[in-house]
């Protein structure tokens, strides 16, 4: 997964004034580290999980939650595979509309492990937005068919069984997950 | 590095009589799992950590660390890299010799990543023996130069500065060591 772009170190600014890469790349402890290809479990996931949270909070004006959007705070610039953002967080430009730039940290961020991915580096990201703000963040492994849970206070927590319930931020109510509901999306 | 070796699940005590692998074979969550071949790195720091925490604890009977030795307890068999196993927690046979089985959990262990080993099962063994008593779970990964230390009560922090003095079981006082004294063992 770590592909180091640059030849010496480049600082945030530098980095933000490069060209999107595809797949998006993340500035994050001095380092530029493109993300892996997603592949077909990781983008089931992804696209479904994305969905499954819009169908509770869209209308209702809960929250939000976008596939690859970038988020630029507190020196690092990352891409979580779903950022949820609730209502009121989400900004918005002077038509009122949802502004492209994003800068604060996820209130929620799920990452999906992809095989190859540094999986250290993956805790890593999740721990530091952790300590800017965010609120839950979600591991999941689908090989292992595991869902890792990391809270505020650096607690962690991890899902096995196919009825254990997930936990779901508090702005969120509504939603109710099982490990089995996840991971079931793979069976075609 | 997970193998399946087993066609049908196995219960602890028929994978017990099965001989030993090499590298050794785990039993855990009702699957059996081989460890993989230890490389370069691994094994440099699983020797000389072995050696450090030793030369600290052994004359001193405060404490033994030892590596690859296998602990049954709790219905799963493991063998993580390095076990510490405090002075009085030692299992003894008739002769006051240290027994061949160990049926408790390490009271610290450590595991060192290896490149393509399931990073999530490691996690898990190290959150489950926390369960059972273990005090401290090291998950040291060479390639990100991170370690990540787990505690009872499912906290986590991790270790990544050169400075930075890593946590030590409370039965080891006289142990002080920095995350760049562990990576330094690697420069030749």
């Amino acid at each position: 997964m770590t592909i180091l772009i640059a030849e010496k170190p480049l600082g945030l600014e530098e980095f933000l004034k490069l060209e999107e890469t595809e797949p998006a790349s993340e500035y994050f402890d001095n380092q530029i580290i493109q993300k892996t290809m997603p592949q077909g479990k990781h983008s089931r996931i992804q696209g479904k999980l994305t969905n499954v949270i819009n169908n509770v909070t869209e209308d209702q004006k809960i929250a939000l939650a976008l596939p690859e959007l970038r988020c630029t705070f507190a020196g690092k610039s990352i891409v979580p595979d779903v950022v949820v953002l609730s209502y009121e967080h989400i900004p918005r430009d002077e038509n009122g509309d949802i502004s492209n730039l994003i800068s604060t940290a996820p209130d929620w961020m799920i990452e999906i492990l992809s095989p190859e991915q540094n999986h250290s580096k993956v805790i890593k990201k999740i721990l530091r937005c952790l300590e800017q703000g965010c609120q839950l963040g979600w591991l999941i492994d689908p090989e292992d068919k595991t869902i890792f849970a990391y809270f505020p206070n650096q607690k962690i927590a991890y899902f096995e069984a196919e009825k254990d319930l997930l936990p779901i931020p508090e702005f969120i109510p509504e939603l109710s997950l099982t490990l089995g509901e996840i991971f079931s999306w793979l069976k075609m």
